[in-house]
């Protein structure tokens, strides 16, 4: 266990030209590894903010209306990280036949993740590796001597399956391969969201976890900031149903600020450790 | 409410070449519509078979580790039938902004389902349309009049966005599309894995409902059975995830049976009523 | 007949950074329809340029080494133009049998016109309607009705296939899609890249000619310019082979400016007639 | 210079349905490398057939209308051949400002061969090897130990793109990974349909030829005939302008045997010279 203080937030500005159903996506979630000290999330103009929390995924939504004109809108959350480390050697692959039930749906491929197109694929490359911690490493390192880190060469449409092939993309990109590939292994896995320290410019990171020995372990491809700065955001199948912000309506974002800053405690350093959330 | 009995399941015959881990999804879900009077889930060997129900989505899986030789499975059920029938014209359309946190999940695209590569499509053809029941039925009438209902012209990996163009497909394919055109409306919709009266050659039916009103509503772009004699097996977000067996291992499908017949009540008829499931 | 002289031509500047090889294909085609009174081809600095003509399909390259620093290119000429125009009703479908030789590689799918997965799609919509110009004619109309002429929504990549279904696109997507649809039907079709009068912004415009009655028909699905004022720099199966530069090394256009203008005799109108190029 | 004769050759038969434009591309090509000693296309019933020569590429068409019925269509030839065999290491690349104006269009990307969505990959594995006849090797050796050859895994729609990702095909989806990976590397290809001594079971046979120092090699990543036992058919961009029936109207194939056998001289052998067809 290590521990440090961090202050994390973002600011969403829209130009909302019809009246619009947003589903935000941004708040952070508490649990054992992320203590929430304080938060708030502030509207301007005021509006009515409903709040749920997904019941399976751990996820919570900020639902609101809003009607045209500017919508402004803050997230700012201290939080306490409590990262679990553990010894990478000890993390062996939980056998198909016993992945708990509420696990299984991550063994199947979704909008982003085409594991049953990158099956030969994953195979070939990982399918005579020793299963555990190391082969999902293995998974990591090689899409990051693959697929160059570039911005521009993707789209929200762009998959896993098309970056297999075409070799560059974004965060998102990362997060989806190694998902696919994991899936297509049989080891579960899933896309996560969150805030982390040093991106550059700042932005909201997306990585992935995979399901090993009984834990979900924080797994990212890029190795642009360290895990154990990584603040859960939410998780879901893939981008596709943990998008920062759904929204029904016609409107323009303007503007997006992502901020993150350690305010006590040990500044987080990248490790080889195998760094688990649940 | 109309009421009726049936009998209902299937054999599944596989011979297993490596340890095989099977999570099949196969069992009919006991609920309000559907009550379950008897069942039985039978192997050849006898196996210990582990039963579980999804937390969220509607389904039941039954898990077991079969050796290498044959493996029969067999699942029968007697199921009485009663859908709650609707006037399909007070069936409204629910605004996305009130679309409750555990249906959110089903607004978003998914692996056989590219409702964000078919936004334009699904707007240029439905977009006009009056909200509500009549408009996810004009869905329905769209893909009965432009897909050709033909098997061996698609395989595991065609999704809508191929059945958009290719026009050809089986039940599965129908629904697919009929998914990703609602949720590209905004119109929640998931996938249903089930048992149906009358199909020929007989086999397990797909289908899709659509959240409309505050209740999941049957739709059925195939009109190959009396949507009332459905009986449900799965729900998911496409067939990635309400397959009828995921198997981790080698092995061999060598025969497949599916049975369903009335009992007793009366036999299903076509309607145009809006019949829900929940 | 009808007779008119322009003034066309375009400027392109690049800022090369390692040694490149450029293929030009922005020159007119010099024809019976097409006469050019004039024109220059001009590098800035001055380089060597090879001139080549494709030998059978209808197009100009002009073949340059540069060296890092700034490209400059200038392309101008005055061109006669006096397009055959015919009475639609007369133009019937030649038989796929007696389609000439050289017109065969014209009935395959392409790159981007992938005629072969759009067979039944094309089969559903135009199958029905008499051979002829008029069917062609139904196609570009349906084209039109329903793919929205929108810059931004496509890329270099985009198909057919994609436009099918995405339904939005510019110039060289429309063209694709009717290519596509024509070779599905068993009518030859082919890329045109050219110049146009009154494009806004001014750019290249792309269209795409069908094999009808033994001649070669303008079509053009986007209706911006009229037909009578196209000016044909090449053809092709698709964009792919009709790119009005194809460059071998590291450079960045930094700018393209595209010219046209009627110097003498009647502006071109917008006709039903039948208008041919060969 | 080796030097053997071979009989070959083909018999189909079709169940004809509706009156059928029948485009055969199963005869021999004659040149310098390929001597017809003698040859005959035989059709029962007996119909007329038209000979053509495509203009540029190297093959021929056999056409021919077909009433409904049986029809058997029966090609055999002997052919002299003597491939010419070079030093593979005298074999250097041909800088894409050199390539002749009649191979430029085997440098751009074509239906099964999107060397455009393959660019990042290709340099990514091949981009710092040495250019010339051994980096083209490195290229099929690549497709040798990365795919795997398995019938019944592809269909007519599969593409390079689709092989580089799935991993699995058959000699056509091997030749089309190959020309999209030259292609993306700036070396022309083109796809070779042709007879070849000892498959199993007997079969036509694809592979491609690269455009080096002048000439075009022929290469092979399936590695399952003697290159110097190939007897060209047809070239063209892909699968899709070489196929060896091209058919409009509705029939059904009801047989196919290829046949090829060393009639005298010497049993062409595997060889790791550079074998030339130009």
């Amino acid at each position: 266990m290590s521990g440090a203080r961090f202050q994390t937030g973002c600011e969403l500005t829209y130009q909302v030209t019809s009246p619009c159903a947003y589903i935000f996506n941004v708040s952070v979630v508490g649990n054992a590894f992320q203590k929430i000290a304080g938060e708030q999330f502030i509207t301007d103009p005021p509006l009515q903010v409903e709040e749920s929390r997904s019941p399976t995924e751990d996820k919570r939504h900020h639902r609101l209306l809003a009607s045209p004109g500017q919508l402004k809108v803050k997230y700012a959350a201290t939080v306490d990280l409590s990262h679990h480390v553990e010894e990478p050697g000890a993390v062996s692959q939980t056998p198909p036949g016993e992945v708990p039930a509420e696990v299984v749906p991550y063994l199947y491929p979704s909008r982003y993740c085409e594991s049953d197109k990158l099956a030969r694929l994953a195979h070939h490359e990982f399918g005579k590796l020793q299963p555990g911690f190391s082969r999902v490493t293995a998974i990591c390192n090689w899409i990051r001597d693959n697929v160059e880190y570039l911005g521009g060469t993707t789209n929200p449409l762009t998959s896993a399956y098309d970056t297999a092939t075409e070799r560059a993309g974004v965060c998102r990109d990362f997060a989806h391969l190694g998902i696919a590939f994991c899936r297509a292994l049989a080891i579960p896995a899933r896309f996560v969201s969150g805030y982390a320290l040093g991106l550059v410019p700042p932005d909201f990171h997306a990585y992935f976890e995979a399901y090993l020995n009984g834990r979900w372990y924080i797994f990212d491809a890029t190795r642009l900031s360290p895990q154990t700065s990584f603040i859960r955001i939410g998780t879901g199948h893939d981008a596709a149903d943990t998008s920062f912000a759904t929204i029904f309506g016609a409107m323009t974002m303007t503007s997006m600020k992502v901020t993150m800053e350690l305010v006590s405690g040990d500044a987080p350093q990248f490790s080889t450790g195998a760094v688990s959330t649940s």
